[in-house]
């Protein structure tokens, strides 16, 4: 039975056209990153990759990419699960501070380990902050595990549990299998898929609004390479996030 | 415990605007039902009734009515469930009819029959007709139910199993129900909800984009009558749902 996994990283968002850090922060997208979004949504029933089932988020920035893609690709009725462990990466007590200014103030070095060190999360959002979600209604439920920073390894211990537990099942049921989340927590997904070693995730960096797709065999391992839908645009898209902050 | 459902019919579709029978063919909302359903999730917001959990139809217009209201809310994030069970009644052969022409060719009474009779269904939509459904993916694991026309009993009939097995539950458990349906569908529940009898319900129209709540007993049912958000907006609204095909 063939399992099809497409990732799609949001498109262009407020903070995104601003260049501050955003994690957690619930900002939306630009009309630049709905028309990403629709253009997703056209690759996909143009390869005739219609999605069956939809994991999101709970950030309205992914939640908006993917009704708009399954607007364009006419799929707006295929059930939809949401999580909090789809989330982007916390950036901790970055999130609202200017990439540039960021990368000025703290120096080439500290400012790298910050967006892509494995292990080091940056300093913790404090609760009073105008950018924390201590007061946030959709994190009620799981006001214990609510993390205050987060490094990659952090999204990659919080994520698989949910690959594991729900998307997988999806994927055995036959299901093609629509995740629409974020650039780390897709890098998160893409480490454990392709097997990439701590150091050279560092590397990775995927484009927005670009459908990544994976045939995944019965042990949950992915078949082959993974494929951007549009090779060339994709290319230049991951280019543009590797220069952020420049 | 509070147990609070709102009902809210979905805006203007682009058939809505041509004045044809719709049913079950997929049309999707014009810019007009698109500003309905964004001042829909505005009054939620401004009444302070941010709903907790979604039902929608499996019809576009529902669920664009439901994903644009919840972004002008703010509450993109809630679960979301969705079921054939909350469709647009079927309108049979009438499906793709332009209604004036049809008042003109079968006169007031066979017209009203159709339209308003409780139990008389339309006759029924071949599968081979273009506004067919029996090729449509999303029904696929219903082939056995699906059907080719619909009277407002049989509507009920489809319905009320859903109120009890996945609507109820929602509001028992405190949450605040928001349900994204259709004219018949959502008079179909009202019609249980207030135990109206099966000649009264021909008089009863319920306008689009405008939220409809009741506030639900431990016995599932209200303990007073619905209010609309907006009561003078919604009276002007059912009375243009009242004069359609004139």
């Amino acid at each position: 039975m063939t399992k099809t996994l497409i990732l799609l990283r949001h498109g262009q968002s407020e903070w995104n056209e601003k260049n501050l850090f955003t994690g957690w922060v619930d900002v939306r997208l630009t009309e630049k990153g709905r028309g990403e979004a629709a253009r997703a949504g056209e690759l996909l029933a143009e390869s005739g990759l219609l999605p069956d089932v939809l994991h999101t988020s709970v950030l309205s920035r992914a939640i908006q990419t993917a009704n708009v893609a399954l607007e364009a690709a006419d799929r707006m009725w295929i059930p939809v699960r949401r999580s909090w462990r789809l989330n982007e990466r916390h950036y901790g007590a970055l999130q609202g501070l200017d990439k540039a200014e960021t990368l000025a103030e703290y120096g080439e070095e500290q400012f790298m380990l910050w967006r892509r060190s494995f292990d080091t999360p940056p300093p913790e959002l404090d609760d009073s902050s105008e950018w924390s979600q201590a007061d946030d209604p959709r994190y009620a439920d799981i006001d214990g595990e609510r993390p205050r920073t987060e490094c990659l390894k952090d999204v990659i211990e919080r994520m698989i549990p949910y690959w594991e537990s729900d998307i997988r099942p999806d994927l055995d049921a036959g299901r093609i299998v629509l995740v629409t989340a974020h650039g780390n927590s897709l890098r998160a997904l893409v480490k454990h898929l392709e097997g990439i070693s701590d150091e050279d995730i560092a590397g990775l960096n995927i484009p927005t609004g670009m459908p990544l797709v994976y045939e995944i065999g019965d042990n949950g391992m992915p078949l082959g390479p993974g494929r951007y839908l549009d090779p060339e645009a994709a290319a230049a898209g991951a280019a543009a996030v590797a220069a952020q902050g420049r």
